[in-house]
């Protein structure tokens, strides 16, 4: 079923779900989902609502425009729109750790992910294997210090002529330059291993090992220019004892950093997340 | 702050949240919160929304009928309106276990259950001591095979008396007749001590541990004519090991019932339940 | 590191570790791990214990005969004795659904199981491309109700000459023979798609979604010639609500399916499973 | 049933187990639970076991100082020795947060705690009627900066005084000096509203909120001079949503509390962890 997903915030007032849900009422939309949030420390509204497209009675190309003219303009409102048809582009940057990958490429072979995964890129040949046996595009990019410039124009020119629409660092080793990030503003995510914000950095199993916790975790989140610190989208933990060496926890950490990182590409794949103020709602 | 809440539900058609919420708007209602749900296998519509009534155009009194005659009649809806003040006045049945009956009186102690508590009836006398230091009226109603018809017509003249909104079977040992049960229509509220419809019956913790379970759970319940088996309300568990005998399950489990029945009595007073077909659609 | 790992069991009795202790301290013996647990209700006393085989002084062949003549015989003690070379060797059965195929072949991929696997079994070719795309030989074995124990023959025949040491049925969609059960007793680990005891059977998703439960789970199991009542090796569970379709549940419990299923594989694997009396003992 | 409880650490060595529980059996003892850790990046063995006093043929008494001559010195062993009767005696401190306390004293009041409660001190008066329904005496000592000092003197003298054993801080607002803290090393247990590491200091739950986190979570740990940095001993955390406000957080965080402080408590009065170099092992 084709359907459209709009996401709208704009300052509180009354009678932004009557406007809002008149306007598809209006044009024969049958609302699917509805959810809203007031974050009521900045007085702000935010709502997402989806809808059959079939029985709509405004054009896929013109609802943005007649939107904005009939509701959101009047109500200082700004909003995005997404279809989920066509199927969303995806590229993946891995190094060497296969665990994501698989668990990604699981997902999108069983069809638990409806997208399109034109391209593979990593700075190791390691997982090319693994890659092209899902009969997808892999280019390898070896990343040193003195080509990282040039090889992110070269990978911004790949993910441009693939039209992709969101990147996955699926634990790719390498920090992205701000300008890299510029050109995917809440549309790169990546999987930290660890609870953040605790454990910052390389080595957070380590550290969690050296500190004794009870408990470790994963963060998916937006990546930002401030090193882990964009909005996080997931998170999730599991239990450790004292008897797990350091090598044990990056084993267990791992199997939560594969399920954080495929929750948080479901809920973008199915526009179910608004960015603000360095935070997410998550709708559902 | 006071504010009403509605649950409505009707046939599944268009603009449904669009007549709701305009008539929201309409009388100067400041929505707080709106969540619905489609239930697609029978066709059905659910809503809650919240609003404040300080700015509200029509008078407390006046918004069921107001609302039936605007907009429920059109729509074929059913609906419930509930307001947060005055607070529920909620009974408590307990047994000779404490662990539920304290965890529920510190809530309401500490400001965090916004509730009165009338009265405790127990068919035992050991937690009155318990009851009465938080000054809540205990009542002592032994029963056994031949009182329990004339305890029942007792307890429903107290509760009657005392005005009761809603009960809560804090691990009360005795089994409700269904004439009791259809003079609270979901409005009783029972922790069963399994991961229901694992384990039914009297002593699921012995029966976990004959099974080798991993995983022990509790659920809260409302109360139907069938045992056990009424709208699940809310589940939780814990994991056990090998190591637990029968009697380390009792007590685990007991942290977990605890948990759950709390988490089912705030949902309660909230008025964040709808019950239907013997499920339950938990609004948030 | 080579390492030999001991499981014994016997009557309850003051000395136990102390003898099992002194004999691999007698003959050099580091030990690595040890637990133990006393059942208390049958009055039986299980443990584990592992140590490198490196500096020990007896040969790895004679080491069941010695322990047996030296401890075993004087306790009337029965034990298994495992070593962690050469790896286990492990067949896999599958039908249609991919995702504990994955996440296995996954794990095997990255070294995280040390473990052999000669053969992938299936009555469907769907999933062959992705078997021999980690080069691992895929049989194709069609069943039905008139070739059953033909096709058992012959599954136990590749079995057999694959020298296989246990099997994990994947989310295999027959039903196994006792016959077939009695070859590989404790040495077949299914993984049931539900919290069992609850929702046995063939669509526990559907039949939790009907009773509206809050948490669905999976259950990793030894197969016994009862159908999903075999000792259970490991359970999980994840959280649901009301507005999860059946086919929801399904993506959700299939989450939970793969890590439970990879876990109990991982705890046979390292030799850490203790089945009598139709439950487990996992030591760690 | 009397039981004495023996924890051991020494450099790692060859049999140390065949020692102990050589030793154990020598002099009748009958073992209920054995557990033992090797924290292989520093080479050292840690031990717990635990056995019937009743058949033991050493008098308590003499228990120290005879597995010191036989064993421990041989070991170059460090050991404590611990009994489960008399009982433990507890002191705990409030401030005006009431939910870890109602936690503590309804399992005092169950009998889940095998514990004396001589004493609660408080430097507000809140508290004091709930504490004297427990019939428990309550000492209000005020505290100021100018006054900081004089008061720690006195409850170090009302502690030893009441011959206390352990101290729990349950949301005790008020940071302890060093001196206090060494009056009592590893035997002070604290809770901390946060998932440490993260969002150390006094408002967490906000601090959490701000950075939008998914999982919130409390940790127990023993008190060290170094604030919120000691032995982490529990930890557990919940889920949390873009719609909980800070005070929403408070609420979800206080239930972890409870529950993480009365586990780190039941852990203690056990004599079931070990505190070495800022961590714990948990024996279980």
């Amino acid at each position: 079923m084709e359907k459209a997903i709009l996401i709208v915030q704009c300052k509180d007032q009354k009678g932004i779900v009557a406007k809002v849900s008149e306007f598809l009422y209006k044009y024969k939309g049958n609302i699917l989902e509805i959810d809203q949030h007031v974050d009521e420390e900045i007085g702000m509204f935010f709502m997402r609502a989806s809808w059959e497209l079939e029985s709509f009675a405004i054009q896929k190309e013109q609802i943005a425009k007649t939107f904005e003219m009939e509701v959101a303009q009047f109500l200082n409102m700004k909003f995005d729109l997404y279809f989920n048809s066509p199927k969303p582009r995806m590229a993946i940057f891995v190094s060497k750790l296969s665990h994501c990958l698989f668990d990604i490429l699981s997902r999108y072979y069983s069809g638990q992910f409806q997208v399109e995964i034109p391209l593979v890129i990593s700075n190791h040949l390691d997982l090319k294997p693994v890659v092209t046996s899902f009969r997808i595009p892999f280019y390898h990019l070896p990343v040193d210090k003195s080509n990282k410039m040039a090889v992110e124009k070269e990978q911004i020119a790949l993910l441009k002529q693939h039209k992709v629409d969101f990147i996955v660092l699926a634990r790719y080793m390498q920090i992205l330059s701000g300008n890299f990030i510029n050109e995917f503003p809440n549309r790169i995510i990546n999987i930290h291993h660890s609870f953040l914000p605790a454990f910052v950095g390389a080595k957070p199993y380590h550290a969690a090992y050296e500190r004794g916790v009870k408990i470790i975790g994963a963060t998916a989140h937006y990546v930002t220019d401030e090193l882990d610190a964009g909005p996080i989208i997931e998170q999730e933990v599991a239990r450790v004892r004292h008897h797990n060496s350091p090598s044990d926890l990056v084993q267990i950490g791992q199997d939560v950093e594969k399920v954080v990182l495929s929750k948080a590409i479901k809920y973008h794949l199915e526009s179910k997340i608004l960015a603000y103020r360095n935070k997410t709602v998550i709708f559902y």
